[in-house]
C-alpha cells in the first residue's frame, strides 16, 4: 500500500527517506516539476540560502547559495523525470513510492534522481547545523530539464551564471554513478556527444534503366564503410577511444523497382579528449569528399567532453566514500552525456555520485532505502573536507 | 470535346482508330477490363476465332485461335490500364478519347496498348478476309493483369497453354517499342529480373555503449560495397551487362543514440543470358557469407531473360516494317520486364512490337492517330510473310 495509507508512524522514516517520497509523489515528468522545487526552495532558505528562481521557457530552474565568501561548492541535479512508461507492469504504482519487503524505496525518480536531492538536502542541513560558520559557500544548481531537450535547463542557468560573473569552483552531480553497491564508481568526465545528418544527393531513376539514375545508396557505401573502419583516436587513460555509429539510415521509395534520388544516414560520436570535434568534422568530410559524394551534411554538437583529472574535490569525494563505505571508488567516464558538460565550461571541478543506476529510466526503478541515508553521509563528508 | 460530342460523322474516322476509341472509352483501371474483351472476342467470333475464357481470380483472360493446323502466330496484350494519375494535369479527361489538333488520340491506354489491340484486330480483319483459307494459325493472348501483380494474367495462361499441350510458336506482344519513330525499335528479348530482401541482425545498444550492442549497418556497409562493386558478367551481343541495384534500405529508431538491431535492404537484379538466376543468388550469398553477416535473404524471381536471337518470326518483322515504313527496325532487350517472359517459357519465338511509348504511364497519355493505321498495315503484312 502507499506510505500514505499505511497506518505506521512516519517517524520509522530517516529524514532523507521522508524527503525522497515527498519528491516522488509529485509527477514531475519532464520538464513539468510538479512542485519539488518549492518543496528544495523552502528547506534552502529555512537554513540561510539565497535563493533565484531562473525559469527558461516552460522549464522551472533555482541556484541557491549559502556564504558570502570562498571557494563554491554546488550541488546540482534534476526534479524531472522520464515518463513511467507502462504501468501496467509497475509492481507498485510508479507515483506513490513505497518501501518494498527488501527495504527498496520504489517509484519514478528513486534513483535518477529524487533520492540523491533528498540526500543532498538532509546532508546540508546536517553540515551547517554542525558547522553554522563553515567555509567557503554551497550551493545548489536545480533544473526540471535534464531527461527532455536539456536546453532550458542547466545550459541556460550556466550561461546565466557566466555573464554575471558566478563562481563554481566545485560541483557534485547527484546522477545515479554506482555500478554493483553505493560508492562503487564516481563520474570524473564524460566524452563528448557530436551528431550529424548526411543526405547524400543522386539521381531518381528505374532499376531498369540505372546509367539514367544515380543510385546515392551505391555511392555511400564505399564512403560509409570508410567511416565505420576509420581510427579516430586510441583514447586515454581516462577515456575510451572515440567511437562512430550510425543510428539510422534510410533511403527508398517503396517501390522495388525504383532507384532512389536520397539517401538519409544519422551517425553519431562519442568521443574523448584526445580529438576535438573541430577535427572530427574536417575528417569525416574528407572521407566524404574523398569519395567523390555529392552530400549535404548537418552537425548538432551535443557536449564536448570534460574531465576532471586531479584536484581537490576529486580527492575530498575519493577520501569521503572510502571514509563512509570502505572502498575507494573507481573513477569513470563511460556512459552518456549528463548535465555535467554544461557545468565544466564554466572550469568546475566536476563529480558524478549517486546511487545505483541498475533500473533508471525502467519501470520499477528502485533504490536500495538504506543507501539514500549512505549517501547522505557521503555528501555530509564531503563537505567537511572540503569546508572545515 | 470528346468524340461522342463532335458533329462530325464517325466516318472520318478508321475501324482502327474507331476501335481505340471504343476500347479507351472503358476505363479498365488494372484489373478491371471493363468489357474491353467482349468488345475484342465479337469481332473475333465473327471472324471464325475459336475462343477459350480463361478467368483466374479477378482478372479475365481469354485464348482465341482460328485455324486447326500448322504454326500458331498469336498476338498478345492487355485491356487493363495503369491508373489515370491526378486528372487535373490531364488536358482532356483521361477515358473520354480525344484527337487533338496535332493529330494526336489522347487518352489513358493510347498507347499502352488499347491502340495496339486495335491495330491487331482490325489487322486480322483485313488479313482473313484476303486470306480466307491462310496457312497456320492465328490466336490471340489477352489479359487484364499486366499493369498490375501480373499473376493471374499472361502467367496463368502460359500455365494452362502448357497443361493443354497448346502450341505457340510466334508471339507478337503489343507493347509501345518504338522510340522516336514507328517501328524503330523491336524488343527481341527482356533482361531477367530477381528480387532479394535483405535483413542483417545485430544486437540494439545505446550509442554510447557500442561495446554491449551490434550495429548491423557497419557490419553490412562493406558487404554491400562489395555487391555494388561487382561485376556480375559482360553481357553479350544481345544484353547489356547484368546490374545490381538498392532501391531500398531502412534501419534505425528515428532515437539518435540507439543503434539498430536490424537493417533491411531491398536490391534487384536485371540480369542477362550470361548468368542464372541461381548463380547470382550463389554469389550473393558468398559474399553476404564472407563478410560474417548475419542475415536473412528472400528472393523473388519476377521473370526470366528470354531472348529470340533469329528465326521466321524476328525475319518476318524486321521486313514487314522496312516494307512498310521503309526502315529497318533495331533489335533491342532494354527496358522493364514484360509478359513476353512467361510467353517465352513455351519455347516461341517472341517479340515486341507497338507505338511509342513516350508518354506510357504518365498523364495526357497519347499517340499519333496515323500511326494506329500504320501499326495495323504491319501486322497485317507480318501475317502475309508467315502465313501465305
Ligand atoms: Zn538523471
Ligand atoms: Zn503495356
Amino acid at each position: 500500500m502507499p506510505l500514505s495509507d499505511t497506518a505506521e508512524p512516519a517517524t520509522t522514516l530517516s529524514p532523507t527517506l521522508e524527503l525522497a517520497i515527498d519528491l516522488m509523489r509529485r509527477p514531475s515528468v519532464t520538464p513539468d516539476d510538479a512542485g519539488c522545487q518549492d518543496v528544495m526552495i523552502e528547506r534552502l532558505e529555512r537554513l540561510g540560502f539565497h535563493v533565484q528562481r531562473l525559469p527558461f521557457g516552460d522549464v522551472v530552474n533555482f541556484w541557491a547559495v549559502r556564504g558570502h565568501h570562498g571557494p563554491v561548492l554546488a550541488f546540482a541535479g534534476h526534479t524531472d523525470v522520464v515518463p513511467s512508461g507502462p504501468e501496467s507492469q509497475w509492481h507498485t504504482p510508479p507515483f506513490a513510492p513505497q518501501i518494498n519487503a527488501e527495504g527498496e524505496l520504489c517509484g519514478r525518480g528513486a534513483a535518477d534522481m529524487k533520492g540523491s536531492l533528498a540526500a543532498m538536502i538532509t546532508a546540508v542541513e546536517r553540515f551547517v547545523a554542525a558547522h553554522p560558520e563553515h567555509d567557503g559557500r554551497l550551493a545548489f544548481l536545480i533544473t526540471s530539464d535534464e531527461e527532455g531537450p536539456a536546453r532550458d535547463g542547466t545550459r541556460a542557468v550556466v550561461e546565466h551564471l557566466r555573464e554575471a560573473h558566478e563562481r563554481l569552483d566545485y560541483c557534485i552531480v547527484g546522477e545515479p554513478s554506482s555500478t554493483a553497491r553505493l560508492g562503487d564508481v564516481i563520474k570524473n568526465g564524460r566524452r563528448g556527444s557530436l551528431g550529424g545528418v548526411l543526405h547524400v544527393h543522386g539521381v531518381q531513376g528505374h532499376v531498369a534503366y540505372p546509367h539514367l539514375a544515380r543510385n546515392p545508396i551505391h555511392d555511400a557505401a564505399p564512403a560509409l564503410d570508410a567511416l565505420c573502419r576509420e581510427h579516430w583516436d586510441a583514447g586515454n587513460d581516462f577515456f575510451p577511444a572515440t567511437s562512430f555509429q550510425i543510428s539510422n539510415i534510410r533511403s527508398g521509395t517503396g517501390a522495388t523497382n525504383v532507384i532512389p534520388g536520397e539517401l538519409e544516414v544519422v551517425f553519431n560520436f562519442r568521443y574523448s579528449t584526445e580529438v576535438t570535434h573541430e577535427q572530427l568534422r574536417e575528417r569525416t568530410e574528407a572521407i566524404l569528399d574523398a569519395h567523390g559524394l555529392d552530400y549535404r551534411l548537418d552537425w548538432t554538437l551535443n557536449g564536448e567532453p570534460f574531465l576532471t583529472a586531479e584536484g581537490d574535490l576529486i580527492e575530498a569525494t575519493l577520501a569521503g566514500v572510502e571514509e563512509i563505505v570502505g572502498q575507494r571508488p573507481e573513477l569513470s567516464t563511460a556512459g552518456g552525456t549528463s548535465d555535467g558538460r554544461f557545468i565544466a565550461t564554466l572550469g568546475s571541478q566536476v563529480v558524478e555520485l549517486g546511487p545505483l543506476n541498475a533500473t533508471i529510466h525502467k519501470v520499477n526503478e528502485r533504490v536500495r532505502a538504506a543507501d539514500l541515508d549512505t549517501l547522505s553521509r557521503i555528501y555530509e563528508t564531503i563537505m567537511r573536507r572540503l569546508f572545515t
